[in-house]
């Protein structure tokens, strides 16, 4: 009956111990097993969660989420993956708190924590900003720790910084593993991560970055697409050379989204702002320019303008692999006719893949849940029988 | 000892099988037992919380709420309700949300619910909307489980629309029934649902509403009285017309408030817009035209204070069966000389009724509670034996 | 094994009957004994939590906060606290709520409070305001609770009024306690309260008034330093001088920092504003005198001004006893050259001294959560014990 087996076997052939008390940062910091335990223990939470089955591992304890940008999915997200495990969702909103008073990173991050088992941060606004917080925060806490002034380290958890967004492209990868059918099922088919046109500007590149730094390890060929000038940072891009060189796969760059969708098996139609910009934007912030920032707003909302071609139309679908291709999106999507006039998507393309989008982000909250589990149990495979073995109801069943 | 048994025996003659896995949207829509059952298993709860044992049916679970309209009491009845069953309430605040960014009600409904077992929603403000939108909200949802998406269907709990306000009209019937030693006592008393002056404007229509189409259920002579020009929707005094033949009571009409008050049991003075310039400012606002909005406010706060004598004196009070009609308020009231200058209440009545008053509002966590049981207990005669069974406390007493 | 019996043991020999079912507004409302119980309770909970026990004495219910003026690290620890009895945090923003609209305080506390256990408040900004509210709250849901409205009375825990902060004076307490290595070890000890420079105006009263009004009680000899004209209340003044002469310590005055810090074995340098200013600006407040409060803060910025000198500088620690003295803070600090220019102490010395201020402030949630666990547990002793006995895991471990 119970199909737990199957994850715990999986566990068992994975090397992952270093991730206990840990933190996740970008996925490419961790190695193939500790990706693969992330996907099976998302996998055998969802599992347990499905046979309404109770995942608590913690009787009391708070999780705290830092969104220094707004949120809907990943705040929910967060708010979800504690839920399951048994953590209180707390936020830290900066406008209520005294950050703004002259409080440093180092301060809060302990003042937050005292009963914190899990920090989440969202910090994905200015390039060389959030990933170096996140690191800032994990610093401070694991001194706090060592110093006795935390009676635990929380675990960090990178809801989304300037270099990738781990939780969101692990959603999206173990939703790729289960519409084809396992990890084993991919080696060579064709993945393309595309720029498109949207008529905002300032889209952050950690989702083409975060797609590229993981897909590139499952033995698919990967491309990146945009017009010339929407570059992302050079360091992933290497970081995909090395991934795919390792695992037999290919990582490619063409400014053509009709060579990209050619054959494809998997598309990630997308908007973002140029790597170069980002930076010029965020040196802008820090000089208080606000002139300086509306006139690049200005020069980069014409620059999108000349590429409104780059869309997810029906006829860029044909060209993909049978004219069926998996259409990817982290949501939400820039969709012609319905939140924009043109946009990244053709309203029809869209619709015909709602379904699969909606089941593509149902995988985030157990990914998160994934990662704090395996950073809090020193035998993940052991919490899940036991789990399994108790059999508390979720929800009563009466 | 044990009184809970009286409230199982009631249910074992209900018909409510319905209500598993269902919704709550407006009173008329549920037949009289569905109705008796949400009272019974809210004085159910109530009982197995005063005597301290645990009503916790969930081990864990979100509840979201999502409120178009400030909150106080609505809000914490909401999250109280939750606690009390064992979920988190988790507030979607639409300011921190993508939504504004575009992201359709079907994408955010499921987007929020992968762990949510109820949605609280209160949207009020435009005729014509709020109800039309919690429907959109169920229907992305029942789709989002259909399709898999969804592990379960979150109930949806109408918290206040622009049709009815089931929530607070049930919890002023379970406070009358309680008055009133059970519903059997109150064929062919009278309760008048008058409207009275507030220095406001634009108070929504709900409760009048929901009133008439409720109270007029039970036998009871139900007079909606009002200043011409302050009509309500022609379909809910239909409902209310349809109800009272059913039950031998009456629903009548009057331009009077001292008609209404003469003889009444019960009492129910509150200012409330015209239903037909709730309709025009839906309007307005639809078309963005501020310049039409404040000549609106301007018209209607004209019109309401033609009719400051509508309020609720002591002398008015007097005209009342001996004079001690139970007043009722969902609160909060304009209070003459307190929260205004004058308003709905003189200070007196109000202040003589403030018990019952705070008495009457205390039934809504629980009438929130119980639709929620009902919508997840296949037996919940059978859950609430079992909880009181298990006899876990809710507050360690020792 | 366990050193909980050390905790039990001495709650045996004191007296603290009348903390059941009550509140806590100010700390020399509190008998010598109560206070010991509620350090005493809060360093068994953090036993119980350090060797990974569960401390929940509630299987739900909701912990009101109310705060009235920005907060971090108290938003945190009431949370915090809150969570490890069991409750859940629910915020009352009144930005949110309905009170704009003129509700009263009366009918707000009750109508929270259908599912609170407790109420944490903090309101410290106008002279004469904060501490009546929480009075007028605790007397609204006593009533409520007696007239059957509300099924338990709520405990007020005081989380910073305009006349003390208990919460954070008792951390600041039992870490001196912890670094002393007992109550025992304090007579005799010198504790400088000295006002400090901070090119900000206007903060509260209630640390400097809270410390000398509950450091009095332990036979330190306890001075208070500020410039002439930054006076605290004369009624605090005179419960310090009470308490010493109680307990054979001593309560004296200085104009001059560097006396107060002459061989202190404890140092608490921090800004605030004189107390007939702060009486002015609630006045001001009042009358919605704006152009009033601006004079005021201008006057009160010049007047800072002169005493620039008053900063915790290494010179200064020189002056403490082996240059040694314990540096305390309640924390953000306004640190020279971080968060300001001039301000209250020397980077150098708060750097030296970053991991006790952070012990400091980490006692907070245990002593929130002690005086909860007071008011709700008849017998204290027996159920800290039995949570021992229990020894469910706070955090699952295998």
């Amino acid at each position: 009956m119970s199909n737990l087996q199957q994850y715990i076997e999986k566990l068992g052939k994975l090397d992952f111990k270093a991730m206990y008390e840990g933190d996740f940062f970008l996925t490419w910091e961790k190695t193939d097993d500790e990706i693969a335990a992330v996907f099976t223990v998302a996998d055998a939470l969802r599992n347990l969660r499905e046979r309404n089955i109770s995942t608590r591992i913690f009787d009391s304890g708070l999780g705290i989420s830092i969104f220094r940008d707004n949120s809907t999915r990943t705040r929910f997200s967060f708010a979800s993956a504690c839920n399951l495990l048994g953590l209180h969702a707390q936020d830290l909103d900066e406008g209520k708190s005294q950050i703004a008073h002259g409080e440093t990173v180092r301060e809060t991050a302990n003042m937050v924590s005292f009963m914190a088992d899990v920090i989440g941060i969202r910090d994905d606004m200015y390039i060389g900003k959030g990933n170096a917080y996140m690191h800032q925060v994990v610093d401070a806490v694991t001194e706090g720790y060592k110093s006795g002034v935390l009676e635990q380290k929380p675990t960090l958890v990178n809801l989304q910084c300037d270099i990738d967004h781990p939780t969101q492209c692990m959603a999206d990868m173990d939703h790729i593993i289960h519409e084809f059918g396992g990890v084993e099922n991919l080696k060579g088919k064709k993945i393309a991560m595309t720029w498109a046109y949207s008529p905002s500007y300032g889209k952050p590149l950690s989702v083409p970055q975060g797609v590229i730094g993981l897909m590139t390890r499952f033995g698919m060929d990967v491309v990146l697409a945009h017009p010339e000038g929407y570059e992302v940072m050079p360091e992933v891009e290497e970081v995909a050379r090395r991934n795919a060189a390792a695992t037999g796969g290919s990582f490619t760059k063409t400014n053509s989204m009709a060579e990209a969708f050619k054959d494809a098996d998997i598309v990630y139609p997308k908007s973002w702002a140029p790597f170069a910009a980002m930076e010029r934007r965020t040196d802008l912030y820090a000089q208080g320019d606000q002139d300086g920032i509306k006139a690049l707003e200005k020069e980069l909302l014409a620059q999108n303008a000349n590429f409104k071609d780059w869309c997810c139309t029906e006829e860029m679908m044909k060209l993909t692999k049978d004219g069926k291709a998996l259409y990817l999106h982290c949501l939400p999507a820039d969709i012609n006719g319905v939140s924009c006039k043109e946009g990244e998507v053709e309203a029809s393309v869209f619709d015909r893949y709602r379904t699969p989008l909606y089941k593509e982000a149902s995988y985030k909250p157990y990914i998160i849940a994934a990662m704090i589990f395996l950073a809090k149990m020193k035998d993940p495979a052991a919490a899940l029988k036991q789990l399994e073995e108790a059999g508390a109801e979720r929800r009563k069943m009466i």
